[in-house]
């Protein structure tokens, strides 16, 4: 009976990412196996971001076409019931038949959290880089307002990645002090593979004092993966919103 | 080279408890292992506060008796090396050789999370209770006065317990309103079986408009486990501190 969009929220820890893999358990494939238990339905579910292993997500937004007479609304209780404990729907709603949650999104934010103690924590160890040397904050803050703007981000694309244009407009860059959190969070039109991971690895670094921020700059310009900082492991990272033009909001 | 004594901390998820049982995956076990695996000794700690099944500590204390020629704060980074993921330990000292974590405590403290949401939350599943219903704070923060003092707790102790001494000293019992969390703080010179888990399954009925604050004291006074609310689920249980008299502090 058309389309359904969600927002869901998942503990990405046990799971090989979001997107189906041959023999590997994601989460597109557990949501996929439980609207099946509820409808008996085999729908193929689209997705806004694609989240790896051990990635985390407070505003995932999917989307699929039914033929089950569940009123929208009621999709999110009732998909609930059949859901993992680390899965979970926080909003379901009619969407149009042209919806795509990928490209139809204007806005992405992702957040990236690092815990800082020295012992690191047993309760965070799954939930944010457990960071234990000191940082200087404030060169982190400044490092920050270079990533700002519509650059090409090449140096802070995986390099296995194959797509084409790496020009992305980062509309806000910012370190925020949470104690014991020291959160990034970054908005943009788009993001290339591991971009945010890499940002953070960058800043990290300039917070480690082995650059100062304005190296940032000349990072961007070398267009050159080598340049830029470590990919940071993958716990620390939240899909946390997804924003859509006023025609597809739901 | 006489006793050592530690602060751990560990998420119970994962753990059948603290203390060793046959065939159970438990805290003891696994730190005893440990210990084993660093200096070749086969040591049986002593702990302050024994943990149940899924519940959790930021300050329990340990104590064992040891050859090893390890510096006592050495202890903390070289355990560590060997613990898994989920225990670790804060601080190790040396600490005289009648040390005993439980007996020689004065006062303990533990902390009971309530997550409010109504969807409940994946990331917090397992370190919280997640509660979907309204609550009456106000009338909760009151029936929290009630339990502080100096009673016979025998309607919060679980029915199998075998101690003979119900009479406790509750020091502190606070509902503190920690959005989205909901925390209850409680500090006693010692608690009976699943007392904490109990008062708070009391506290909640309060919280729910069962009944009033002032029922507590009737509850009390009844002595009779059937008149108290539920056990609440273990995951929101945190043993967060235990204090020891100045001869025996470290």
């Amino acid at each position: 009976m058309g389309k359904i969009a969600m927002v869901i929220e998942y503990d990405g820890s046990q799971y090989h990412g979001i997107q189906v893999q041959n023999n590997a358990h994601t989460v597109q494939a557990e949501v996929e196996h439980c609207i099946y238990c509820l409808t008996g339905e085999k729908v193929s579910i689209l997705f806004a971001g694609r989240t790896d292993a051990g990635v985390h997500a407070w505003g995932q937004v999917i989307a699929f076409d039914t033929n089950a007479t569940i009123p929208a609304p009621r999709w999110k209780p009732a998909l609930n019931s059949f859901l993992p404990a680390d899965i979970k729907v926080v909003k379901s709603a009619k969407c149009l038949d042209d919806f795509h949650p990928q490209y139809m999104a204007v806005e992405k934010e992702y957040i990236y959290r690092i815990y800082r103690r020295t012992e690191g924590s047993v309760f965070y160890r799954n939930y944010a880089l457990c960071n234990t040397e000191p940082l200087d904050i404030e060169a982190m803050q400044k490092a920050c307002l270079f990533i700002e703007g519509c650059h090409n981000f090449k140096a802070f694309c995986a390099s296995g990645s194959t797509v084409k244009n790496h020009e992305r407009m980062v509309y806000r860059c910012q370190i925020v002090d949470e104690e014991p959190f020291l959160n990034l969070k970054i908005e943009a039109n788009g993001f290339l593979y591991n971009m945010v991971r890499i940002i953070m690895g960058t800043i990290l670094a300039v917070g480690r004092g082995r650059y100062p921020p304005e190296k940032i700059v000349s990072i961007i310009k070398s267009q050159d993966r080598s340049q830029a900082g470590a990919t940071v492991p993958p716990q620390g990272l939240y899909l946390s919103k997804v924003i859509y033009p006023e025609k597809y909001a739901f």
